[in-house]
């Protein structure tokens, strides 16, 4: 059996009762971030702009987005939902394939369930494997597609959406496997436009395109059916070298979701560790500004090739500045949104103490590790070597520490009793009759009333 | 100046006046060609499966779609225009890159202009810049890019949706930059969909997607901006090897549409050298079926490893079949759509035709030739050497051909009248006030009234 229908059988057959129970909790897991995440960038200039740019087209509002009062079709609602989880780079990353793989298949799914009668259980088994596919594919072509230029999370997200929304539509096998083809025939998305709105158009077109791919399908629009592994398919097309094996070797057995990771901070990946170790410092020794002296670094010296910033301004600047993230961690104890904001950046006790850091790069310090001084004004020297940095495969984040992350977003637009409610609902989500009650729960009342 | 800002200077600045006279009118015979095919392919299965699947997500039904009753948001009906000017492939070729460059832009440009007030001028000026566009960025990447599987009606298209939307929509330079970083990062579709409707699909969902791209750039949503040249963009990351100069050198003097060419019969065009002498034969002798003994073919090698079917009942293989291209020149003197029906194929005098009908490969007689040798019952035998077949860049369809063309595929769907009135307006598109003129007069008044 080709590689194309292998798939389509795995994401149409696969029973409930087949997928582990760890799957499942990590199923939870990613699904409670992502809908953090996109709470988070619900009111972001980019969901705003796309709303406002294509509202003429929408189509019956239907459908609910995440965290935003308008409604709309369930495939713009799709393309907001994958805009918005995106456009922070807050969401889960796949270190295997640096794919950001639940915005896209998450996106669509929620939209879906939005306006088609879907029960919890169904949509988490749904979503772990659109999780599965979307992965596996970008597996089947990691490093050469990457590293050409195609961004993971489009290309491989588009067929993680239509395994997602083929699986709860209850399409059969053959139409799956047209929607897989169709989704191929519409991957895309090119890493030069990282640093601008349409990096985060990525997951939400392939959200949109592969929900589309579903319903064409469904309605007997036939495409070519070896759309991975053909002579003029995705693999060959799109990537130098391939390994096709990944998508079917121990699928159903190995789960990709037992691999992804969340990110703790808001900002480059590269200064996590130094962040982790202040946070640590401060915690432990309580520390305040004032209190503070000198601090030195020693970081891997990639570190500092990206995010040797120091002299700031802006937010979006503290994102990439290493100085930046041991301020804010033995200041504030904290890495979250509030601290990569442009007042942030300007707090005067942040600024004083990112100007008294140093780095050093040091060829032997990994980019998961980082090796922290901090000199107190009382004399003492506080030290801390980061082996693994909060958030990697090695220390992953708790439940506990992925709810705050996630409620810390969710209080951008909802009230505390709506956010509680909110979270508990992704927890429990295999025990809704209907999805959309979660869905719903993203809107807070006061929108909901406009 | 980078290739994506000079070009997208190109699009907005270029002045009507700047643009030829022969050009102009290669673009009047392009839309005349491109509207009669959507005409041809309005009725096609693919869409009406496109229709009944996305219905549900339409948006207000304020767009026309050429040759359909149906209403709905003109992004949507990008996509249906994109699907039926192409299903048939029988519309334009561009041998130079082999994309067929008027369906994607035509298809959104028709659909804005069915909702907003376009005069038939500005039309045609975006058209042919739209064109232009769609060719040259073609052009950039055609080797390498076609042969690893790319369809260049998609990948390329949607650089020209984009383009000939923008410019109707008013964009400036710098949302034109974004509209084409917007296209390029939607960029799809793969070779290995031949065959089946996501072909099709190709240039519809280009035309919808590059529509959608200015919606989006001119509401500020941003794109990188050196979509065509950046070390993460288009060119690099879709082609091996690529040649940015071929866009930008002699932009504005040189224009592809040139060199572009209409296909004059519904099929395979290595057998279009063959039909055509045969309907010269037919034309010029009077024959009959009644009064051909036999048909010896000499053809290009490649002709028989693609068209070598003899024994065939349906329409769809006869456009694969060199004996049916022979027989429906010889017998009926023509190869439009009603000679590539499972009627036609099974007619028995074309059957008794085409059984009599044998072909040798000669490496000598290149692909825009044939020779034709037909013994006649009274003994005599009549022969003709195709140099170059009707429709290619040496012997391009006249007016009155591109008419005919155009006229048979429109009678599938408008009345006599009708389809003159839209012929008209075709010809005439530069002097309409309101080009939703042209848009509506492909809409029969009998579905009107609906």
């Amino acid at each position: 059996m080709s590689e194309t229908r292998t798939l389509a059988n795995f994401i149409v057959n696969t029973r409930s009762s087949e997928i582990p129970d760890d799957v499942r909790h990590e199923g939870k897991r990613a699904l409670l971030n992502i809908v953090g995440c996109a709470l988070g960038g619900a009111t972001h200039p980019a969901v705003d702009a796309a709303i406002r740019a294509l509202v003429s087209v929408f189509g019956a509002p239907t459908a609910i987005v995440l965290g935003r009062a308008e409604r709309m079709d369930p495939l713009h609602a799709s393309l907001m939902n994958g805009l918005s989880s995106h456009v922070l780079d807050y969401d889960d990353t796949m270190p295997k394939n640096y794919g950001h793989h639940s915005s896209p298949v998450a996106s669509a799914l929620l939209a879906y369930a939005s306006v088609n009668r879907v029960s919890g259980r169904d949509l988490l088994d749904a979503f772990i494997i659109g999780f599965e596919t979307s992965a596996r594919v970008a597996n089947a072509v990691y490093p050469a597609h990457y590293d050409v230029g195609w961004h993971m999370t489009g290309t491989a997200g588009v067929f993680g959406a239509a395994a997602a929304v083929g699986r709860v539509a209850g399409l059969n096998e053959q139409p799956m496997v047209w929607a897989l083809g169709l989704a191929a025939t519409q991957a895309a998305g090119l890493r030069e436009m990282f640093g601008s709105m349409a990096k985060s158009f990525h997951p939400g077109r392939s959200a949109q395109n592969g929900y589309a791919s579903v319903l064409l399908a469904r309605e007997g629009f036939t495409s070519g059916e070896r759309s991975l592994e053909g002579p003029r398919g995705f693999a060959a097309v799109q990537a130098a070298s391939y390994d096709l094996s990944k998508i079917t070797h121990t699928l159903g057995v190995d789960y990709q979701l037992r691999d992804n990771t969340y990110k703790p901070f808001p900002c480059g990946i590269v200064i996590h560790p130094t962040i982790d170790g202040c946070i640590q410092l401060h915690d432990e020794h309580g520390l305040r500004a004032d209190s503070i002296a000198a601090v030195r670094l020693r970081v891997a010296p990639l570190v500092l090739d990206l995010c040797n910033q120091k002299d700031i301004t802006k937010g979006l600047q503290g994102k990439f500045s290493v100085y930046h993230g041991a301020a804010i961690g033995l200041v504030r104890g904290r890495g979250g949104l509030a601290e990569f904001t442009d007042d942030a950046v300007n707090d005067p006790a942040i600024r004083r103490v990112r100007e008294a850091t140093t780095a050093t790069a040091d060829p032997s310090i990994t980019e998961d590790q980082s090796s922290i001084d901090v000199q107190l004004t009382d004399g003492r020297v506080l030290t801390r070597f980061v082996e693994a940095s909060l958030g990697n495969l090695r220390r992953p984040l708790t439940d506990q520490q992925l709810e705050a992350k996630c409620r810390e977003q969710a209080l951008l637009v909802l009230s505390s009793a709506e956010a509680e409610r909110m979270i508990g609902l992704c927890w429990n989500v295999d025990e809704l009759g209907d999805a959309s009650e979660l869905v719903a729960a993203t809107v807070p009342a006061v929108a909901r009333s406009l």
